[in-house]
């Protein structure tokens, strides 16, 4: 009984939640904002993802960073550190940010002072690709320790990203971890999506997708 | 307005949830079976537990697996390779276990001729530990490719764990991974739960946990 029940709120709440986030893009297209929302399991790399993007693009853009967790302020101390605005959002326990949860953190920027904000989402490979926050481009991050199984058990976010970041390829020769069965697996999801294999401990790939989310900006802003 | 809705709806669900769960727990107590749920994030090693957990358990117990995914068998099928019975539960869309489809995968099983049952949850560090599945012991792991710093994220799994399994310790070398800090962290957040240092890979670890594990059977059952 109580599945039931669950379902059907969760589609009214997804659908109000849904014409949020589109009037969140759209108010945020008009002053010239792109929102970048990062997506994964805990520890797949989106904290550094972001350290290594901030090095490559802060000198060309303004950027600003909102950082979700349940818990904790490590995440935007972290990007402080590096002389970058960042807002934390504690999400009490929700295991995912809505657009309204956007909203507020976007509230704390100034954002006709920016073109660029990454949002960190909370760490789960399930929730947050069922809910918009409001977001440009949704990226997905995959790291190399997760295996490459994880397109069969959790197919949704790998589906709906618009490019996949492979985090830690510095570690492929450690882990038993099948490059062609990823790819493979990803391409029946998601015909589109770059694939980007990235090393946020070497720097590897970073290059390339800082390139192309440049050129993202361009285009779509 | 939709996350206050929320909230409350939650609370009503994970109530008649916890209902379930402990009439489970006491029925499947009544038959002789122990109930062992397995939680982490995707790619930590609850598979790769569970077959380790087998290999030493399966001559001295009668032991069967239920899996949860969202979509996929491929880890009913590893446990089937082992010679043991296993359940794939598909969630659908659904981000962990409640206790309604634990149900309907131990009706699957021969309950009578069983003792122990594993229980892999959803890959999920956040959502599995806020919903009872009925199971007698609840056992998170943490890998080391994750980070020391996941208690401060994630706390609640670590504050309501039985046990913490700290997977792939065969790669601290290879990752900044402070030890003494996630002990610290850890100890913060639950001071009765055991810790076992483990690796899937190189066997490391298992022999305690499968000992402290039979010792709790015979305790609680």
């Amino acid at each position: 009984m109580g599945v039931v029940k669950l379902i059907e709120i969760k589609e009214e709440i997804l659908a109000e939640n849904k014409e949020l986030a589109s009037e969140l893009r759209e108010s945020l297209a008009s002053v010239g904002v792109y929102l970048v929302n990062l997506m994964s399991s805990p520890g797949s790399g989106k904290t550094s993802l972001i350290l290594r993007s901030l090095e490559r693009l802060k000198d060309g853009h303004q950027i600003s960073v909102i950082e979700g967790d349940i818990d904790s302020m490590v995440d935007a101390e972290a990007v402080a550190a590096q002389g970058v605005e960042a807002v934390q959002i504690k999400t009490g326990g929700s295991c995912h940010l809505n657009a309204a949860m956007v909203e507020k953190g976007l509230g704390q920027l100034d954002l006709a002072n920016l073109d660029l904000v990454f949002l960190e989402n909370v760490g789960n490979l399930v929730c947050p690709a069922e809910s918009d926050t409001g977001a440009h481009l949704d990226v997905a991050i995959l790291s190399v320790p997760e295996g490459d199984d994880k397109p069969l058990k959790y197919p949704l976010i790998f589906r709906t990203c618009d490019a996949l970041m492979v985090n830690k390829v510095d570690c492929l020769d450690y882990f038993d971890f099948d490059r062609e069965a990823l790819v493979r697996r990803f391409r029946r999801l998601n015909e589109v999506a770059p694939l980007f294999e990235i090393s946020c401990k070497t720097g590897q790939g970073i290059e390339e997708w800082c390139d192309w989310l440049e050129n993202r900006l361009s285009v779509d802003r």
